[in-house]
């Protein structure tokens, strides 16, 4: 079968002929229809997030995978059902995370994370996997399953964020997301109708197809050049609610003084090192003073995985077309990875069924 | 009667002749028990924190007090009543957050804190306050009711800190509390039993009465000069819960680099604004790959206070013996304020019954 990889010491990925897999006991067999793309693929062909799987030279990159079962293998799965794989995978044997369904949850080490970090990826014409981690997803939403994996993100996040504000009467109303990329929009579109205002922070110039579905979504625009996110408060409203997907560290912390007392900011970048100064002293103050919260999240499980599939079946489909800028088959692939300002979310198209 | 009061531009406070108030509609009139003393009352003798009531030239102090009620004037309590009085007011008529009980949420502007900020206080021979302040107290807890609020403090960063945690499976085992005051021993204290491994923070040398408490208590003492709070996962282990009372800005930020995966931090402290560098970078990271929270928190509401008195009930007597290091009559009521490595807790006795 054909497979999209990345080898060790490259950054381009390449197609190449692997063989089939089995699949093993409890794992069903699943032709792969589509493949997403997003930031986190783009760092590991960079070789800045993930790892290979131990002992190999190359890694099939992909993450946000639907497909449908050919090969259901004793397991409760029939043949023909669309299913989208969760991505974390126990690395030696199940472990405490895995048994109570949350390895979104397990710490460094307890887990590979396919297409990303020491497991394969799903960008290949069949993939195999347990059926505790493959969610069904109705037929008719299979040609946009791929996007039912980074709304499960934003569901565990939104999950975490509101916990925090649990333990008080929380009515939020605003909302600022930080970053237009897929994530960003996608989110974008989440809020709407939870929150009565949203805002929505990039750095492009109009027309740019991303401000059109900031607006379209009944969004205000905001250009980080002319209202960096700390004076957000000032310009527009103070922010109950954050959600940073920049992976721009200094947003962390300018989150903070975003958000209106009682806010909470939600932060799933994944930066690199970098030190620079910040008001540490008003920052704490401001937490405390302000019964403000930070919550870090990352990854999914297959509960969130099934809620995402709801999601997904509520979103607008005007919103659906503007975000998926392309679907790709094999043949050119590449133009999966495009990163330009006309390119929002894309997939490699493996199958049509 | 007499008040110990602050007056404007002056740093250390004298005891002066006020009329006794009488009790509006829908309050009671309380002869002031105890009222103890804490870091906040220091920051308000200085002029860090808090604010005198508009257009008066002083303010009695005081925060933390038990009293018994003298005159119940129509409200449901009875004479002889033993009772706490919760901390803010709201400033202009009632507003949403004090109408659902929750003042401990409301913003600035929207309440005055009693003995803090443009509200006296209750380190006076009477008080009078409104009857959803105050909180019974069984009257064989009278001596010690002056600890309720104190402990009202950490019951909300608790249930707020849980709250964070509560959208996944959270078995906590190890806690840091960042300070040695009387705040830190009582948390520590409270979180025995909840938490397996106790560790306390401080930067004493031995032999020092709160290095001998945290050690009754079951805890370990990590020495600051020694272990920064960066370093204590190497040195001892990553903390599920850790809880911040020193002010110390640069502790909300060393704090993520204590946790354990999945942990919480719970910041309390108040500094001042101070600008120092961070590795911005790494601390967004780990936030998010380890889906870590921190969690500001300040003030307590009603049912706090009410939970506060059974946490109270079941605090070990040796321990409150060792922590309550002094309590002075008006007549020396200045050793009160006193700030030495002997001193840990301290009240005003402005009547015995």
């Amino acid at each position: 079968m054909k497979a999209i990889v990345i080898r060790r010491g490259e950054t381009t990925p390449v197609l190449v002929e692997k063989p089939r897999p089995a699949p093993g006991e409890g794992e069903a067999l699943v032709r792969t229809l589509r493949v997403g793309v997003d930031g986190t693929d783009h760092e590991v062909l960079l070789g800045a997030h993930g790892g290979f799987p131990e002992g190999e030279d190359h890694l099939v990159i992909g993450h946000e995978a639907v497909g449908v079962v050919v090969d259901p293998n004793g397991t409760s799965l029939a043949e023909g059902d669309v299913v989208v794989p969760t991505v974390r995978r126990p690395p030696n044997g199940p472990n405490e995370y895995f048994e109570r369904g949350e390895p979104d949850m397990a710490p460094e080490g307890q887990y590979h994370e396919r297409g990303i970090s020491g497991a394969h990826g799903f960008m290949a014409e069949y993939f195999t996997s347990p059926e505790w981690s493959l969610v069904e997803v109705p037929p008719e939403l299979a040609e946009l399953g791929f996007l039912v994996e980074p709304i499960s993100i934003t569901v565990k996040a939104m999950e975490h964020a509101r916990a925090s504000r649990s333990a008080f009467e929380w009515s939020p109303e605003s909302a600022l997301v930080l970053g237009n990329g897929s994530l960003g929009l996608l989110t974008l579109a989440m809020l709407r109708g939870e929150f009565e205002r949203l805002y929505c922070l990039g750095r492009r110039d109009r027309p740019d197809p991303t401000i059109s579905i900031i607006e379209d979504l009944g969004g205000t625009y905001v250009d980080s050049r002319e209202t960096p996110v700390s004076e957000v408060p000032a310009v527009h409203e103070g922010m109950d609610l954050v959600y940073e997907a920049t992976g721009y560290a200094k947003h962390a912390f300018e989150s903070i003084r975003a958000l209106a007392p009682n806010g909470v900011a939600a932060l799933l970048g994944v930066p690199e090192p970098w030190t620079f100064e910040v008001d540490g002293g008003a920052l704490h103050r401001e937490l405390v003073l302000q019964n403000k919260a930070v919550v870090g999240s990352v990854n999914s499980n297959a509960r969130q995985f099934e809620r995402a599939v709801d999601t997904l079946d509520g979103l607008p489909d005007r919103f659906l077309d503007d975000l998926v800028t392309g679907v790709y088959g094999l043949d050119e692939f590449e133009r999966t990875f495009a990163e330009d300002d006309t390119t929002i979310k894309t997939a490699v198209e493996l199958a049509t069924r």
